[in-house]
Order: C-alpha cells, then structure tokens, then sequence
C-alpha cells in the first residue's frame, strides 16, 4: 500500500459531519522528519454553503489556527458558485495543480415511497447527483494539471482523483437497510452518483485522474441518524478507513464502488 | 410460461416509437375462440403530452378504429396533469383496477460528459425518474383494486405490475456503448430509474404489484438512433419480445432488470 501524499485537496460540506472529519484528518497528518516529503497537504480547501454562519464555526475556528486551511463559500446546486469557488482555488494554488476532489457534500429527505414529491427528487439530485457532475467539469482543469506535473504512469490519489462519497443505500444490488428507512429519492440520487462515478473514471482516465464512489459506513452524523438508531461507526473511524482505502487505490481500482474498509460494493 | 392476459394497460409517450408499438401490439392481439376469455385488454389508455398535435396522428387514426383505445394527455414531469390523467382513467374504468402500467415516456440528449448541464440533469431526470415515481403513486390506487380483484396468490403482469422502460445504458456495471455515446445525464437517469423500479418492487408487493425494469434492446426509435448507426432491433420485435417477457414474469423477477430477451442485466 502506498502513502496518500497530496500537495492540495478539496472537501465539499466540510462544515460538519464527515466532511470535516476530513479537514481534521488532514490537518493531523504527521510532520515528517527533516528532509522527508511533507505529509500535510500544503493546501486544505474546506468549502460550505455559507462560511459565515454559526455552522461553520467550527470550521473557522480551525481555520484560525492552521494557515493551509482555507475556506471557501460554495452551493454544489449552483453552477456559477462551483466556478467562482474553483477560481479562486486556482488563484491559491498559483500554477500547480489540485490534487484530491472529494464530494462530500450530501443530502438526505427522510421520506417514504409514498410519500415522495417531485421537488423531493429534483433538490436530492442536484446536491446529490448534479453536484459533483458539475464540480468534476469545474475542477478538471486543475485535476489534469496534478496529474500533469506528478511523477509515474498509473493513477493514485497523490496524484490526482475525484472521492464522491456514495451511499451503501445507493447499491440497487443490497437494498440495504430498507425496511428501517426508504429514502428513495436519497437512494436513487445515491445510484445515479455511483453512476456518474462509473462515467468520470471513463472520461478522466486519459487525463490522469482516478475517480471512485465511496460507502463511509453507518457513519455517527446528523445527516445518517433517524430516530431510535445509533449508527455503528465514528466519523473519526470511517475518516481514517477511508483515507486509508484511498491510500491504497491504483489504477485497476478507477470506476469501483468500494466502502470505508475497501470492501467492493454490488452496484 | 403464462399468458399475458390483462383487462387494462396504460402506456405513456405512446404517441411514437416504443410506446406506439406496445399500443399497436395490444390492439393485435387475437379475439379468441367463442367462450374464452379476452385476450385484447378491454381499455387501453395511450398518453402523450399533446393528443392534438401533429405527433400523434397515428394514435388518433387507431383510435378512431378502435373504441377499446382511449387518448390521454399526459405530461410525466408535471404531478397535477398525472393526477388528472388517473382521474380520468378511473372514471373509464368504472369500479375495475389497471392491471399494468408501463413507463415508457423517456428522453435523451446526446451529450459527452463535458457538456452537460445542470438543466440536462434535472430535465432527463425529472421525465425519465422522477416522472415514474409520480406516476407509480397516482396508480397505485388502481394497481391495488386490480391486485385485489385477481385470482391467486402470486404476482404476474396478468394480475398487476409497474414496467419501467429502462436501458441497458442505464447499467453501471456494463458501461454499454459508452465509446458511442457518453449521454452522462441519461445514464445517470436510468441507473436511477433501476433503483427506483427496486424500491417500487419492495413497497408494492404487499399490495401485489410486481415492478420490474425492461431494456428494451437498441432500438430503431428516433430517441436511440445516433447519426450513422442503424440499431440492429426493430420496435416490432423489441415489443414483441418484451411482451413475451412480461407474460413470464413471477413473484421470482419482481425488483430484477431484464432485457427485451429475458436476460437477466447486471445493475
């Protein structure tokens, strides 16, 4: 297994949650010893809807203290504020590249089939589905420049990649958890993701970028919690096994469905 | 395998292509012998989102040949004009149920993924999933009252079922004609449209409707005719075929993805 070694990354919906696992995942990387590449990335792109406001606190007051962290308003459902964000990324990162995508950013309507509505499907979609459709297309540019000015042939996730975190609720295979919760519109966007994630690892490959779907697990956030269930698995410990998982991935891993412990999924 | 044997069927976008040739087959189907039952469906409502338009001619010439054909606007991404269509089903069909619903109305646009839009995803999405989901709950009604009214324990097409035009496009694992045409938004669409004809299967079994989703093969509609490739099925042989499956179908395929053949398609 290799070592994730990135120079920058971006993490969408990185006020709370496992998004901002993430950022404290990065920031906690290891100083090396003198001389040795730096773990840290040099970058930690941390973006939210709204930077300013009392949820995002958290985020701020890390940022603070850590001058590699920087935040950046972004609303995954609207096209113009994906390309403000990655300009301004790209005004950071001054010519060289980004290395590690993660669309994180998620929602989840806690419906039944019955009682789903069109606005329920359509607002799932978009944050869902759309979203990293149009954060891929808006941040390309700065992928293939990583992967451009990385050493070696294959893909890896030091070198350039897009993570959109997926759902095991989005395996049409497992149907998993059905009986405790429905959630069609969140399991179809969440299907639709894992192919979007199929289709970019097809595009992308020929430009050096390796993309997968990830499940985090039954992750202890307020996003994945209905009432009564306590999921089994710690944002810190689903952070780590992912980030371990990405750690490992190669080019034969490119347009695969995998969970927190880098176990393969059935679409 | 049984025969497909029903008294009702709706068919949307069933002005041309697909939808015509399903409509076209039921009216063809042999009157049987003196005292056997009927084997033509008794009503079969025909939707398109404009039954006066220019596009619908032909079903307008049926009609007028065929009093068991009834013509109905239908517009599958707007959930009151789907209300006002089952209204106006009910009434035609009296106190009966509609034993099969077919999902045809479906669009694509033919883009590479670096050309959608935030607009083509939200528009294939909302008629080619969202518009099943819709039209799944306003029959559901109907479905229930045709399940009921049925002899037996198990679940078939004769009894009550949910058929979702899907596309092998739509199959994550198999990535089919991705070279040919990347079409991103619609395959996203139908990956969805599969988890959607799963979670359609797990809640409506209960009520004994059997929910599937049907490739219909490549087909020589103007939809899946990309300039300079002539599909190798035609609408004739395709429905046909189709019809063929859906007269085999048990509580076994319920929530499965089967082609035009019977052959079982990997999500």
């Amino acid at each position: 297994m290799g070592e994730l070694c990135v120079h920058s990354v971006l993490v969408t919906g990185a006020n709370r949650g496992l998004g901002l696992g993430f950022v404290q995942h990065f920031l906690r990387m290891p100083k090396p010893p003198q001389g040795g590449r730096p773990k840290p990335p040099q970058w930690i792109f941390a973006t939210c809807r709204d930077p300013k406001g009392q949820r995002a606190q958290e985020l701020k007051d890390l940022a603070s203290k850590h001058p590699n962290l920087v935040i950046i308003a972004l609303e995954v459902a609207n096209p113009a504020s994906i390309k403000a964000a990655a300009a301004k990324v790209a005004e950071h990162l001054g010519g060289s590249g980004l290395n590690l995508l993660i669309n994180n950013a998620g929602m989840v309507k806690p419906k039944t089939l019955d009682s789903e509505t069109l606005e329920d499907m359509t607002e799932t979609y978009t944050t869902n589905t759309a979203g990293p459709l149009l954060m891929g297309q808006a941040f390309l540019p700065l992928l293939k420049k990583a992967a451009q000015g990385s050493l070696g042939s294959g893909l890896s996730c030091s070198k350039a990649a897009i993570i959109n975190i997926s759902s095991i609720g989005g395996s049409i295979a497992s149907s998993f958890g059905w009986d405790m919760m429905q959630v069609t519109s969140y399991r179809c966007s969440k299907a639709a993701l894992n192919m979007l994630s199929k289709c970019q690892s097809l595009a992308y490959r020929e430009h050096g970028v390796l993309c997968v779907a990830l499940h985090p697990g039954w992750v202890q956030t307020e996003q994945r919690c209905p009432a009564g269930h306590m999921p089994p698995v710690t944002v810190d410990d689903s952070v780590q096994g992912m980030l371990k998982v990405l750690s490992s991935l190669s080019e034969k891993e490119t347009g695969t469905f995998l969970d927190w412990e880098g176990n393969v999924i059935p679409w």
